[in-house]
């Protein structure tokens, strides 16, 4: 059977990103853990790399204030530069690929190493598409009257500089400096040593490209070593967000080494509840799909939750279907009685398999599912089958995840699929931004107040009051 | 002179909160660096302690669920509570006032601690105040059909459980516990060891407010013991967020000792800048009132740059009025030609005087004064002076911090006065929430999707196309 769990996608994925403005999508694997054993503390940034971190800072700044119409040209330039240099980089992985397997890197890794024309060309529209993505920046978010001649903006902005930790795959080069320069945000990157010089051949094109227009090639780099990788997270104060893009134990050791926010996610442990009042057919339709639709995801399903009540019925239809596509069935006592063969263990609730294998397990009413999510869940996605609009209603309000369904599948947790164009990730963190984030995750706000020489005197002193109007 | 900087506000508030909904404030001291040093390493949490956090938490549940009447009668029943056994918790107040005299505690301390029947009365009124304020949550931020039947929303929800760690001054108990409840979260508090009695007086009485209520009590606990809030940092997954209300080596230490993410901030260094082209009296005037109408405030200056044009001519009126108001002065070399009498060291530009000082710095022309802000500044917030509307906009595009004004106090910088009605903080994090924090900063929100057996599959095979169409 195939290896689904060495697909696990980064940073929880979802799948459709390869279907939509990256085709051959940006996924990694697990070898991250290397990277931690190798390194167990995290060096200090040497001057070096605070000059160009400083460098970055700086062409980012100037970044933040240009005009949509200058991000689009310049990605649009960074695609034309990449088409232009397209040679250059594939022989560039050409070296990458004989030395990786002369190294005996896995076949997976190879694969996910070779960066070809078609390949290649699908990028280079990723970062066209991008540019055509609608600006995230210089929204006005609140226009409020605090005085009559003091009017304050909420206004978002870029976040600054952009820290993002990836391995093998080098697509993942071009397509994170796209979302970078699209959100008006510098980046250091630091992709996998066994990408080294593919990564080196596109940074170069893109700098090219950046170079004949009015972005700043500054506002890129690229790191080459592990050290520096490292030192990457004690850049407080020049780098704003750090994006891991390795295994949910990468993310977890970055998370732990560094005060800069991180935006990640452990694990991608989702439920499908199937309520007393569910139509069968719909359930299974949704059960197969949240399962097997694209198993490697964080947003498919780890365990189905079924009430008693049909448990037998739907299992009866179920196991058959599930058999038949591959998928391995483990359960509780109570299933076990009525089919499924294999027990699920006490570790089966809390394991993301990432794989074709599904845990079950009967409950006797909704609480008890409610307190099987409370328990297990990492706050990804949870859907309900039900015809009860009452009973979808409380599931709904109850489930504390960043998705919360109702007869439909949870491979919907995605940001294409919710329409927001591109996807930096999928946050299972509580504060916002959570679940899939798009561009908008890449920018912050700054409050704007325009005034002609109030002071706070003249309100503590009650000589003037404020209006506090919101403003069209 | 008055120590100002004893009065260091806590989690960088702003001053206002005093005539505001708490009239009597919650302001605490740098004794919080003495919680550090006993402490250097965190403590895993007891099972008492899982227990109790894990009962919390299942309250918020419940909490999260309520409407916003449901709320405000709950807030309303704690405010008489509060209000009946006023005589208790003034008893319990004159016992720790007796033990920490005993203690030997500082008198400033001591008047912290001493709560009375006016100021409990504020607090009590406060209460009130915010279970008037509009409801945080429920708020329909994203409305959008993916597909015919599948309708997306993204709604404001609460964060879940919320971790307090503050000092002394008990009324905060009261306050932090009435923002909680009424933004649908449950909160662990911890208080300082001085106000025991005084926090389990006023804990009780809000328990038994919340018991005559339809909220659960167990939804708000009392930490008692040091080695218990330090292992609060270690409840991932039972806290949702950290508020510190200490010094800023305070929140630094818990920045530092936890993965749950930390509301607040380390320093407010703000900045003006007098432009060449300022109106000469309103600077003076606006300059005044940052500096001096409450130094201790986060939002205060602590830096004055201006233009070398207009530099002499407004020294000339600011240094006889600033000595007049006690302000001390330091400068570079050039503001020492023209009158400044002490001179800046390097590490003035970095320090948070939170005192009637202020540095002084003489800048060639804005690109000095920008520089000299994104060097040293902390992006909480910055002004400018200048009658030149193309420079005004220069500077607030220009400037990367929380606030940028123009024509204004930075003393603005702050929840009620920006209209939100109640202030949780300030952070100076780039990420959202970020400048001063209302009710707000206490939900997230969770995606809803109602499909009728939506499944992902009909979209990666084409059978069925997005919509992506917003709804009213």
């Amino acid at each position: 059977m195939f290896n689904w769990r060495l697909f696990r996608t980064l940073f929880c994925r979802t799948g459709t990103l390869i279907n939509a403005i990256f085709p051959r999508g940006v996924m990694m694997y697990k070898s991250s853990l290397a990277f931690m054993q190798k390194f167990s503390s995290v060096s200090e940034p040497s001057s070096d790399l605070l000059n160009r971190a400083s460098n970055v800072r700086r062409a980012a700044s100037y970044l933040g204030q240009t005009s949509d119409d200058q991000r689009r040209l310049a990605l649009n330039s960074m695609a034309d530069a990449l088409a232009q240099n397209s040679e250059e980089i594939i022989e560039a992985n050409k070296k990458d690929l004989e030395r990786s397997a002369k190294d005996g890197l896995a076949d997976a890794l190879m694969a996910r190493l070779k960066l070809n024309e078609i390949k290649l060309e699908s990028s280079i529209s990723g970062v066209r598409k991008v540019a055509d993505l609608p600006d995230p920046i210089g929204l006005r978010q609140l226009h409020r009257e605090l005085d009559k001649g003091l009017e304050l903006e909420r206004i978002t902005v870029p976040l600054g500089v952009l820290g993002v930790i990836f391995e093998a795959r080098p697509d993942a080069v071009i397509q994170i400096a796209s979302l970078a320069i699209k959100s008006g945000n510098g980046a250091i990157l630091k992709g996998g040593s066994e990408a080294l010089l593919t990564n080196e051949a596109i940074m170069n094109a893109l700098n090219l490209g950046l170079s004949s227009s009015e972005i700043s090639p500054k506002a890129l780099t690229l790191l080459t070593s592990r050290e520096e990788s490292l030192a990457l997270l004690r850049l407080d104060g020049l780098v704003d967000l750090i994006i891991p893009r390795g295994s949910n134990e990468f993310v977890r050791f970055i998370q732990d080494n560094t005060r800069i926010p991180v935006l990640g996610h452990a694990d991608g442990i989702c439920h499908l509840y199937i309520d007393k009042e569910a139509d069968l057919d719909q359930a299974l339709r949704i059960a197969i799909d949240s399962k097997t639709q694209y198993p490697a995801a964080c947003n498919a399903i780890e365990t189905l939750l079924i009430h008693q009540n049909i448990a037998s019925l739907f299992l009866s239809k179920a196991i058959p279907v599930f058999e038949e596509m591959g998928v391995s069935l483990v359960g509780d006592k109570e299933s076990q009685i009525i089919g499924i063969k294999l027990a699920a263990t006490e570790s089966d609730w809390s394991t993301e398999y990432l794989d074709l294998k599904l845990s079950v397990k009967i409950v006797n009413d909704m609480t008890i599912a409610l307190d099987h999510i409370r328990r297990y869940g990492s706050r990804h996605t949870e859907s309900i089958v039900t015809k009860n609009k009452t009973t979808a209603d409380h599931f709904l309000r109850a489930v504390d995840s960043a998705g919360v369904y109702h007869n439909c599948s949870t491979r919907f947790a995605d940001g294409f699929r919710y329409g927001f164009g591109a996807e930096v990730g999928i946050s299972t963190q509580t504060l916002p931004p959570r679940g899939p984030v798009g561009l908008e995750g890449l920018v912050t706000y700054r409050y704007r107040l325009r005034g002609d020489g109030h002071i706070a005197e003249d309100f503590a002193s009650g000589t003037r009051n404020f209006t506090h109007i919101d403003l069209k």
